[in-house]
């Protein structure tokens, strides 16, 4: 696969995936589109062209079996390539994405959580554990962790993405609201909540009150 | 504004807005399409684009204002219309979430929080209590409340969205990694950081290792 899937049809992917690993657990061998699209209250078609950008083909009348078409998401989406990363701010929500469990079936590994408060240095989250951001250089460089998952609160995001930049970290995973100031050849993700929350109500029709 | 923005404009507005903010606090009037390209390491095309479908121009040589650009964007986006909701589930990521202050600016309010464990009934994360379940379909009536984050762990997720689809909620920002089912006038945002990550991962370079 070298075509490039829209950021859209990588999010659709993960959710189709998520239903059909609820399938198999529930062994149920097969399932069609309109099931899909019924659960995601989204057009069926959509899902059918989607899963024919994988180049798959269901069964007539019965559907796509269950099985394949969670191999071949995983296989397109490179689950099986282990990508390490680091959690840096071990705050509320720094301790909530290391206990999700969830990333590693998606080939996602913390290694590491880092803080610069003494009542979080040493403690163990979900088997990870907590250490001073004073480490985060070496450990980078011992582990060839290049990916830092950024959750420290607003006030220090820029200050410690220069850290991270000077430690050789090339990826950020942006939990925080800041729009962070870095070198060209680092790449921002910004997982933007506020984005996301609004497109929810601006385009998907929360009422008004 | 009748307009129907796409998701991925509602998403760069708001990264737009941040910038702006941070502009304004450090006292500067003026901001220029590439300085905000810049700092999202994107295209300056697209940021004037953006920015054209708010039916707003720039002046020459020295920019956009940033207050009035930054309002623009409140209006467009309904910052200024509060909507209200329940948190359910106060773990790490609902705890994280009700701390989460930026949201408030947005014209988001979380009223209070909801799990059934007794160590949490009671507890106030950022002035905001944490309820018993059981009492989440009075206080939804009485605060006319509609729409729910749910925080839960995966396991109790389709449990508890039945429920809240009982006492009334009809918005569930979902956070859980489960697809939940749904009657068909209940509206599901599912915030599906997996999918948000293997965008990151797929489609923007993270090098394989």
């Amino acid at each position: 696969m070298k075509k490039i899937l829209s950021d859209k049809v990588i999010n659709r992917l993960t959710l189709y995936h998520s239903i059909l690993t609820d399938y198999i657990e529930k062994n149920i061998e097969y399932i069609s589109s309109p099931q899909i699209a019924d659960l995601l209250h989204m057009d069926n078609t959509q899902v059918r062209k989607d899963i024919a950008l994988l180049n798959y083909k269901g069964k007539c009348k019965v559907g796509y079996r269950a099985r394949e078409l969670k191999i071949l998401i995983e296989e397109t989406l490179k689950f099986k390539k282990v990508k390490t990363a680091f959690i840096v701010g071990a705050g509320n929500l720094g301790m909530a994405l290391a206990k999700y469990d969830n990333f590693e079936a998606y080939g996602f590994k913390i290694s590491a959580l880092f803080d610069n408060s003494p009542l979080k240095i040493g403690l163990k989250v979900n088997d990870k554990e907590v250490f001073h951001l004073n480490e985060l250089a070496d450990l980078a460089k011992k582990l060839d962790v290049k990916i830092a998952i950024l959750t420290v609160p607003r006030a220090y995001a820029q200050q410690v993405t220069d850290f991270l930049v000077d430690c050789g970290i090339k990826y950020i995973w942006n939990f925080t609201p800041c729009v962070l100031r870095v070198k060209n050849d680092i790449q921002v993700w910004n997982e933007n909540l506020i984005g996301n929350f609004l497109q929810f109500t601006v385009n998907h029709g929360v009422e008004d009150k």
